[in-house]
């Protein structure tokens, strides 16, 4: 029993993504289907990126991660599957695949990349403007159905990869970003926690507004406070507690945040 | 085959619900998910509650269903299980569970609640900030996969409960509010229509309006009509014949009804 | 293993879909579900019933596809059930199955159309507001489950049928119209691709622009151009390249397209 997930930014409206499902039932009727999010900005591959890195860990072993954030599609940008440890994506070469590579780099995982070019795995007709539908859903049906990622296209070893956004030391500190902004309001940043040698000796500096200290939980401050989390993978969060960081301060994606580490 | 539902107020943007059904599958592979709905305004556990209150009686018995609308996630507010007749419920211990308790209860069905305080059945690693993934979802994927809930946790009898509104009697008829506008700005009220002695001998004052008398069906009325209509779940509704009640008369959540039986 | 797609116009929000799947599964505890979109504009017919027709096709033979975008709802409106080729459909007898209808006639496919006429196939309680719940779900359901459709209902000959937007031919080529707008703004028109003799050679006018020759993708083009395309379907589709059409110049459905062949 495999489970296939899909990212896109094609929302639901249309049906786009029931119409993947259709083709994927098609190909692989045993195979489980989660949406991981369908609602990433249009074509907007970054964000799509952080989406799948935060959520594709936690499915077993043996998933397939089909995502589809495609601003070159019909263009001669490649199509890649790609076998990062125990997880399979199938996604345009086109960045997305960048921060799920790094990790599998740093943690030394097993890594085969493959340009997916032989059509048998695909749809019988590609039209120029929903490979979602013609290529990366019958590719990842195919891949959940047992076929090997080696059988189903040409080794590589360039895909391209996204310039993301990191946290840099500085003298005082770390100069960090807002790597996301969640439904509440949530602004995670490009900090580590490990990064940061004693919480409560901390302070960060964002939209004019200065917070002292980084507490464990929202709880540990009063409704309608700034405060800095830990975020729920490890990162440091700007967060009102019960509120909408991002609406009561303006914060926005890329936004600064500058953190000093204090005596 | 059993069933595990997801009602959340974490929409579907950031992957979240993605996230907890890859950790749901990881535990308990042959179950099956079913969205309730993910868009809950944000920490409305009154209408998450109604939502899931609707929604559970029509699945199938054994039905697992996982609620997360959690404001006070990361502070000592306790995660419940219960089994509440045939069904299952997971959720934070704020009074989500209410309506769904409080039907048992006058149903004379079997109620075990307990405090899901046994770390063996969440995630390795408990984020402050999301116990969707690291203990909801586990904990939902554990019962579905077998696990008995009196095994899960301590047995409770004080669960949180939530003031929910009621219809009113007064010396004319009933006080109610209005209790659910759904995505056609249908109005449900409080007041059951077993509780009207004469569908065609009430007037209803809303909003400034007063309709005559409750029909069987908007198609007893012309498009465009104020009407009084039986809603799915046997309460009174307040709607307009192919268009919407809430934004042609600004009706919102909570507005009183005011309900006069007469001759 | 059944595969059962579910397309509406009840959003997610009130969590109505997710009460549609619980009863599916009571009765077909095997079947697979598959959202198409709830997404559908509210009571907008036509709109739902071309995002069916573009989706149903992909899905493998023997699908079911339960559809309810049903202003009639209560009303004397009947349901029906129909098989078009190998694939089932059960909604509201109000033209949604036009497109799919037209389809199976131009390509001789058997068409069997029924009037869901038999309680016993329903919920026990059929409230007038609800029929997705109390009836489309579960007669499709009890399909997908193995009951044949024509004992499901009495077999009808006169479904009803929506006037769908067609190209019209012209001295001097076509008068088409906008038929989808989709979630990126691109606008598919009533055009097929196969009615035009030469690509190259067809000027479109839409919106105060003028469009020379039709390219096969966007790539043919630069980003920011406004361009005519082939749409994943076959028709003609105005795009802006890596934009949004319908936001650029403010294209709205059904809007004229005027199609001119020349030398």
């Amino acid at each position: 029993m495999t489970i296939l997930t899909i990212t896109t930014d094609f929302g639901n409206l249309n049906g786009f993504v029931g119409t993947m499902k259709g083709v994927i039932y098609g190909i692989a009727p045993q195979v489980k289907i989660a949406d991981i999010t369908q609602e990433i900005p249009a074509q907007d591959i970054r964000t799509g990126a952080i989406a799948l890195w935060r959520s594709a860990p936690y499915f077993p072993p043996g998933t397939v991660h089909v995502a589809v954030i495609d601003p070159g599609v019909g263009t001669t940008r490649r199509a890649i599957g790609a076998k990062l440890g125990d997880q399979y994506f199938i996604l345009p070469d086109n960045g997305l695949i960048t921060p799920m590579l790094e990790d599998a780099e740093q943690a030394g995982k097993e890594i085969v990349v493959v340009h997916l070019d032989k059509p048998q795995y695909w749809l019988e007709n590609v039209y120029t403007t929903f490979h979602g539908r013609d290529i990366f859903a019958p590719s990842g049906a195919h891949l959940a159905a047992g076929v090997k990622l080696e059988d189903m296209g040409t080794i590589i070893t360039d895909p391209v990869r996204l310039p993301l956004p990191k946290a840099l030391k500085t003298e005082t500190g770390y100069q960090a970003n807002i790597m996301l902004i969640d439904v509440f309001g949530n602004c995670s940043t490009t900090l580590r926690v490990s990064q940061v040698p004693d919480l409560a000796k901390t302070t960060l500096k964002i939209a004019g507004q200065s917070i002292e200290g980084i507490v464990p939980s929202y709880g540990h401050r009063q409704i309608g406070d700034l405060v800095a989390v830990t975020d729920s993978e490890g990162f440091v969060e700007i967060a009102v507690v019960n509120g909408s960081a991002a609406r009561a301060y303006g914060i926005n994606l890329d936004d600064p945040v500058e953190v000093i580490f204090h005596d």
